[in-house]
C-alpha cells in the first residue's frame, strides 16, 4: 500500500511542469545539459549538423512538418497535413478523404497538387549585419522598404543555382536574421492515406481533445528529375534520394521517456504587448469567432441543398471551425491562468526594470511607448478593416485582384517587385489560379460575400470605401443583392482558362478587359494599397523599436535566471520533455497512452466515430497482451504550434516513435502565455502506424521500404 | 523514471477490483479473513457485537443512515438525508435550505418533524423456522396472507414493551428470515445543518459525479422522556444517551487506506431473473424515465410563475431528478458492460447447472419457469398499472385513499388490519396527513392528474377502469378538465383539519361524507383493491419459488468458488475495502480525493456552485499545506446502494473519517449487475467537517461535544 501512495506523489510531482522552449538549433549548445538530463543518448553536438542524422531528415512541408523515412524518398506527415492533395485527388465517385488511398506501386502514386512541396534542409546563415545595415535608423515605410529590399537581395543570391528555395527568417522581431536555404521539391506524390475514418478518427468532435485515438498520418514521395535536380511534376520523374531518414524505433514509448520534436511551429505571441495581447483577447477571439460561427452556419446550410457546395467550402469550413474551437479554448486557457494579469504584470515588471537602468533604459522606455502608439492606431480601424479585407480577398474576387497585382507588379524590374509577386512566385500563383476551381461556387461566394456586405454598410460614414459605395450603389441589402446579381452574373472570369490567360497580360490589358468582377478588383487596388502601405508603415516602425524594447525583455529575463528563445516564426525549431500525463482539474488525471479498447469505446457507427469495421474485428480478435503492445495516441510535455503538424517524434536515441499531430485543449492558450502545468503534445504513436499498415489497411510494401518488416 | 513506472503500473493493478459484497452481520466469521487482509486493525469478531463499539453508534433513519457521535445523542447524518426536516423548518421569510441552521444552544434546536425517527440497534433474531412453517405449501394470496399473518404476529411479540419498533427481514426473498428490534426515538431535532451552497454543492449538476465537492452533512440530536424512554416530541424531553458513539479519526485517511460502512442498504436487484431485469433496462428506465422527465417540465414551469409551488414541489422534482439521472446513469451502465448479456448468459448457466442436477435440479428448473411466467403476467398490465397507479396514488387524492382505507381497517381487529394502516402505524398516518400541507397545491396537483389522465383515455378498451371512466364522463381532454374542475373545487377536504377529523372516522362515516374528491377515493378502493389483491397473490407465489431458485443460483455460485451476499433489503448491512480511484475510459483516471482548490475553480455566484464568500475567503487565506490538510470528498471500492447516505465511514481502528453520500456515475448499474471495474463510493472526508464547523460555519460547541477541540 505504502508503495503506492509513494508512487502517486512521484508521478505527481514529476508531472507538474512542462518544458517551455521552442529552442533554435544554434542554442544547442546552450541546452545540451538539460538535454541529456532528461533522457537524450545521443551526443548533442549531433543535433546541431542539420543535414546529418537525424536532424537531416526533418522536412518542412509549409504549413507543415515531415520526415524522410526511406532512401526512396518516402515521407511521413499527418493525415491533416496532407488533406488539401487527399481532397485534390478525391471526386464524387472517388473521396479519398472516405475510403483513404494506397498506392501498391510507384506508378499508382498521385500529385499532390502543383503547389505540392518538400523543402529539404540545406544550410543556415546568420544575415544579421546585413539586414540591419541596410536598415540603419530608417522608420515607417521606408524602413518596410528596405527591409523588402534587403530580403530580396539576400534572397535572390541565395537561390542562385537551380532548385533551392530561401527564406530570411527575423528572430526577436528583427534583433536577428537568418537565411535559410532549402532544396524545393516541386513533384511531391500522394502515397497512402487511411481512410478518415482512422486518419481522421474523433473529427472535429476530438479536435484539441485527450483522450485522443485518431490515426493522423499519412505517406507522400518526393520526386526529383532523372538528373536528382527538383523538377515540376513529369512521368519521367524518379524518387528523390534523401542523404538522411529515420529509422523506426524497435521499442517503443513508456511514461517518462525522453521524447524529441524538430520541426517548423509557425507563430506564438510569447513577447506580445499586454496592448496587443487584449486586442486578441477582447476583440477577435470573441468578436471575429462570432463571425466564423455565423459564416460556418451559411456554408453547412447551402451545403445541405447542394453537394457541390458541401465538397468545394469543406476545408474551408474546417479551418474555420478549427479557429473557432482554438479561440475558445484560448479564452478559457486566458482565464484559467489569468493571462492578462500575467502579461500586464510582467510588462508592468520589465518597465519598472527598465527604469532603474537610468539612461540604458531610455531607449527600451521610449520603443515601448512608441509600440503601444502603433497598437491603438492598429485597434482605430481594425473592424472596418476586418470587412473589407473579408470583402476584396475572398475566392473569385480574391484571385482576380491577385492577377490584376501581378500585372502591376509585372510591370518593374524583377528586383523591385513586391515580395511574393516575383519571377520564383509565378508558379505558385498559378497554382493558386488552377485550384480554385475546386473551391470556388458562384452561389457560395456571393452569400458570403453579401454578409460581409451587410456588415459594411453599417459602418459609420468616415470609415467606408468610395471604391465599394460606388459599386453597390446603395446602403441596403437590396443594393447588395443587386451589386452581386450584376457583377457575378456577367463575369467570364470564373472559367480557369480566362484567368490563366491573365497571367500572360500587361497591365494596361488587364484593366481594360470589360468584366465586372474584374473591374471591381481594378477599383479596389488603390483603396487596398493604401491599406497595405499602412500596415507596411507600422511593420517598418515596429521592426525599428520591437528588438530595441525586446531586448530588455529579454536582459530582463536574464537577471531571473529564465533561458530566452525568440517566438515561432516558421524556422526550425527543437523542442523536448517526456512522455508524461497531466491532472486537468481537481479529481481528474489524463493518462499519457490511450489504448485501442479506448478507440473501440468511442465506435459509433456515425461521423467521426465511424472506426471502420476492418479495424473493429481486427481489435475484437486481439489478446489483451496483443493490444497492450498497440498504443494509439500519447502525451509529452513538448512546447509546439501550429506548423509542428507532423513532426516526427524521436525517443533518445534519435529514432521515430510518433508523430506530432495536436495539443491538447489547455495548451493552446500557451501560444500567448505559456502554461507549464498543462501543456501537452498530442502525438500518434509509431506502433498504432504500423499496425494500421500491417493490419488494418495493409501497405506491406511501405512496412518492408521502411524497414518495419 | 522507472520508479514512476513502475508506481503507475501498480496503482492500475491494485484499483482494478472493487469489492462487490454487502454482507449480513451474521456473515462476519466468512470475511473476517480478507477484512484483516484489507487493512481492518480491530478484532473483526469486535464488529460482530451490534450493540457494542463501534456498530452499536450506527443508527437508521428510515430511507438513510446515520450515527451517535457523543455521549449526549448527537448523530451525524447527510445534508440530503436531513433535507426533509430542513424543508420543514423553512418559511419564505427564513430558508434554511439556503442559509443553513446552527442551533447554538439545545433550547435552538428545532423538532425534525414528526414522523423522524432515529432507529437504535437492539438486537436480531432469526425466525426463518417460524415463518417457513406459518407459510407451508401455500401459494398465490393465501401464502401471502399467511406470511402478512406471522409477521404481523412475530412484530406484536417482539414490539412488547414500549419503545421499540420491529422488522422482519427476508434475505434471498424468504430463504431466511431475522427479524430486528430497535429502539425508537421519536424525538429528532434538527442541530447543524450548513447553507445548501455547500451541504448541497453541484447540486443536480454534480449528482453521480466525480469529483465532487459536496459538503453533504448535518447534524440531529435524538431526545427521549425523562425516564430515558423513547417519546413524542416534548420540551421537556432530554438527550438521549447513547451506549456507543463514534469517535472522529485523530490522521486523515489517505490512497489505498482501509475503509469500511456499516448501514441500512434499500434495495439491489443482483439476484433478479434475466426477464425481470429487462422490464427494468427495456421499459421502466426508458418509458417511464419520458414520463418524470415530461412531469419536471409541467413543474418547473408551473413553479416559475407561483412561488408557492416552487417551494411545495422541490422535493417531488428533486426525487424525479435524481431517479432520471440514476436511470439513465444506469442505462449506461448496462450497454458499457453488456449487462443484458451478462445476466442471460448467467441465468443461462444456472439453468444449465440445474439440468446437470438430474432430478435435485428439477425444483430449481420449475420454479424459475413459474417465475417467468409471473415477470410476463406484470409485464402485460404494466403500462395500465402505472398510469392508474399514479391517478389514485398521488397528494390529495392519496391522502384520502389512505385515511379511506385506514376507516375499513380500524373496522377489523388490529392483527387482523393490513400492514401499515395497523395501530402502531397511526402516528406515521397522522404526520402524514399534516404534512401534506406543505406539499399540496390544488392546481399543480390538478395539471399533474390532467397529465397521467391524458395517458389514461388513450388505453385500450380491456385495460379501461370503470369508475375512473364514469368519473370523468368522456373521454377527451375537454372531460378531463370538467372532471377535475368539478371534483377539486368542491372539495373541502384540503383543509388539514377536515382530513384530520377523518382519522377518528369510521367506514360508513367516510363514505358517506359528501366530498367529491372522497368519492372518487371511496369509489376507487375495489379496483385499488383488485390490483393490490393481484400484486400480493404474484408476491405469494414469487415468495415459494424464489428462494427454491436463489438455493440453485447459490449452489452455482459456490461450485464456482464465489462469495455469496443476499440482496439488499433495508437491514444492517457491512461493506469494505480501501480508499481508490478509478478510471472511467480510456486515457482518463479519476484520484481519489478532492481538494479545497478545486472547490474553488468550480465555483460561480449561480446556484448551485455559489460557494459562500465566508468559504472562498477562508480558502484564498489558507497556505498550500493547509489547504492540503483538508480534502473534501474521496473515493474507496465500497459497496453501497440507496439507504446507505449518510451511513459512517470508519478506518481500520473504527474511527470516523467521513460520511458515504453516493456512489459514482458509473456505479449506479451496479444494482442490478455489479462492475467491479467501476464501482465507487463518494464521501465526504471528515477533515472537511471539521474544517467547515470551524472556519466557514462555526459550530465551536459542537466540535467540542465531538472532542474534536
Amino acid at each position: 500500500m505504502r508503495v503506492t501512495i509513494l508512487a502517486a506523489a512521484l508521478a505527481l510531482s514529476f508531472s507538474a511542469h512542462a518544458r517551455e522552449g521552442m529552442w533554435v538549433p544554434q542554442q544547442l549548445p546552450e541546452i545540451a545539459g538539460p538535454l541529456k538530463e532528461a533522457g537524450l543518448e545521443l551526443p548533442p553536438e549531433q543535433l546541431a549538423n542539420l543535414t546529418g542524422d537525424p536532424m537531416g531528415a526533418v522536412v518542412a512541408l509549409g504549413g507543415c512538418t515531415a520526415s524522410f523515412v526511406s532512401p526512396e524518398g518516402l515521407v511521413v506527415t499527418n493525415h491533416h497535413c496532407a488533406y488539401g492533395a487527399i481532397q485534390l485527388n478525391s471526386t464524387a465517385e472517388s473521396n479519398l478523404m472516405e475510403v483513404g488511398f494506397n498506392a501498391t506501386t510507384r506508378g499508382e502514386e498521385l500529385s499532390a497538387g502543383p503547389n505540392a512541396r518538400v523543402y529539404v534542409m540545406d544550410r543556415i546563415t546568420d544575415v544579421t549585419d546585413q539586414v540591419q545595415a541596410a536598415a540603419g535608423d530608417l522608420g515607417g515605410i521606408e524602413r518596410n522598404k528596405a527591409l523588402e529590399d534587403i530580403q530580396k537581395q539576400l534572397i535572390a543570391g541565395c537561390e542562385e543555382g537551380e532548385g533551392y528555395r530561401c527564406t530570411l527568417y527575423s528572430f526577436f522581431s528583427g534583433q536577428t536574421y537568418r537565411l535559410f536555404r532549402q532544396v524545393e521539391i516541386k513533384d511531391v506524390r500522394l502515397v497512402y492515406a487511411p481512410p478518415g475514418s482512422i486518419g481522421n478518427y474523433g473529427g472535429e468532435v476530438d479536435n484539441w481533445m485527450w483522450p485522443r485515438h485518431t490515426g493522423d498520418f499519412a505517406f507522400y514521395r518526393a520526386y526529383v528529375g532523372k538528373d536528382g535536380k527538383p523538377a515540376a511534376y513529369s512521368e519521367d520523374n524518379v524518387p528523390y534520394k534523401p542523404n538522411q531518414h529515420l529509422k523506426l524505433a524497435a521499442q517503443g514509448l513508456e511514461k517518462g521517456d525522453f521524447v524529441m520534436v524538430a520541426g517548423y511551429p509557425g507563430t506564438t505571441s510569447r513577447y506580445a504587448l499586454y496592448d496587443e495581447f487584449q486586442a486578441v483577447a477582447d476583440w477577435q477571439y470573441p468578436k471575429v469567432g462570432q463571425h466564423l460561427r455565423n459564416l460556418v452556419g451559411i456554408i453547412e446550410t447551402a451545403g445541405k441543398d447542394d453537394a457541390d457546395i458541401e465538397v468545394k467550402y469543406a476545408s474551408q469550413i474546417r479551418g474555420y471551425q478549427n479557429a473557432m474551437k482554438n479561440w475558445a479554448g484560448q479564452l478559457e486557457g486566458f482565464e484559467r491562468i489569468d493571462a492578462a494579469g500575467t502579461k500586464r504584470a510582467e510588462e508592468q515588471a520589465v518597465l519598472a526594470w527598465l527604469r532603474k537602468q537610468g539612461d540604458d533604459g531610455k531607449a527600451g522606455l521610449q520603443a515601448h511607448a512608441r509600440l503601444v502608439e502603433l497598437a491603438a492606431e492598429t485597434r482605430a480601424t481594425r473592424e472596418r478593416d476586418l470587412i473589407v479585407g473579408q470583402i476584396a480577398g475572398g475566392g473569385l474576387l480574391g484571385n482576380l485582384r491577385m492577377l490584376h497585382r501581378l500585372a502591376i507588379e509585372s510591370t518593374k524590374p524583377d528586383a523591385e517587385r513586391t515580395v511574393g509577386y516575383q519571377q520564383r512566385d509565378l508558379p505558385r500563383i498559378e497554382g493558386a489560379v488552377r485550384q480554385l476551381d475546386r473551391r470556388y461556387h458562384p452561389a457560395m461566394e456571393k452569400q458570403l460575400m453579401a454578409y460581409w456586405l451587410a456588415e459594411y454598410i453599417q459602418l459609420p460614414a468616415d470609415q467606408r470605401v468610395e471604391v465599394i459605395d460606388a459599386w453597390l450603389g446603395g446602403n441596403d441589402q437590396a443594393a447588395i443583392d443587386r451589386a452581386l446579381e450584376r457583377t457575378y452574373a456577367n463575369t467570364r472570369l470564373a472559367d480557369t482558362d480566362a484567368r490563366l490567360a491573365l497571367l500572360e497580360a500587361d497591365q494596361a490589358a488587364v484593366e481594360a478587359m470589360d468584366d465586372p468582377l474584374l473591374k471591381l478588383a481594378v477599383a479596389l487596388y488603390p483603396t487596398m494599397k493604401a491599406v497595405e502601405d499602412r500596415n507596411d508603415a507600422r511593420a517598418g516602425d515596429q521592426n525599428r523599436y520591437r528588438p530595441v524594447y525586446l531586448a530588455a525583455v529579454q536582459g530582463y529575463k536574464r537577471d531571473q535566471g529564465k533561458g530566452v528563445y525568440p517566438d515561432a516564426n516558421l524556422s526550425l525549431r527543437i523542442t523536448y520533455g517526456n512522455v508524461m500525463g497531466y491532472s486537468p482539474k481537481d479529481g481528474v488525471y489524463y493518462t499519457p497512452f490511450t489504448s485501442l479498447d479506448g478507440l473501440v469505446a468511442k465506435a459509433t457507427s456515425e461521423e467521426p466515430f465511424n472506426a471502420p469495421k476492418s479495424q473493429l474485428d481486427a481489435i475484437a480478435a486481439m489478446s489483451d497482451k496483443e493490444k497492450a503492445a498497440v498504443p494509439v495516441n500519447f502525451l509529452s510535455d513538448l512546447d509546439i504550434t501550429g506548423g509542428n503538424s507532423g513532426s516526427p517524434v524521436l525517443n533518445g536515441k534519435g529514432e521515430l516513435v510518433g508523430l506530432a499531430f495536436d495539443g491538447n485543449w489547455e495548451s493552446v492558450s500557451s501560444n500567448w502565455v505559456f502554461d507549464p502545468a498543462m501543456t501537452r503534445m498530442i502525438a500518434v504513436d509509431h506502433r498504432y502506424m504500423v499496425w494500421i499498415m500491417d493490419k488494418v489497411y495493409p501497405a506491406p510494401h511501405l512496412l518492408k521500404e521502411m524497414g518495419a518488416r
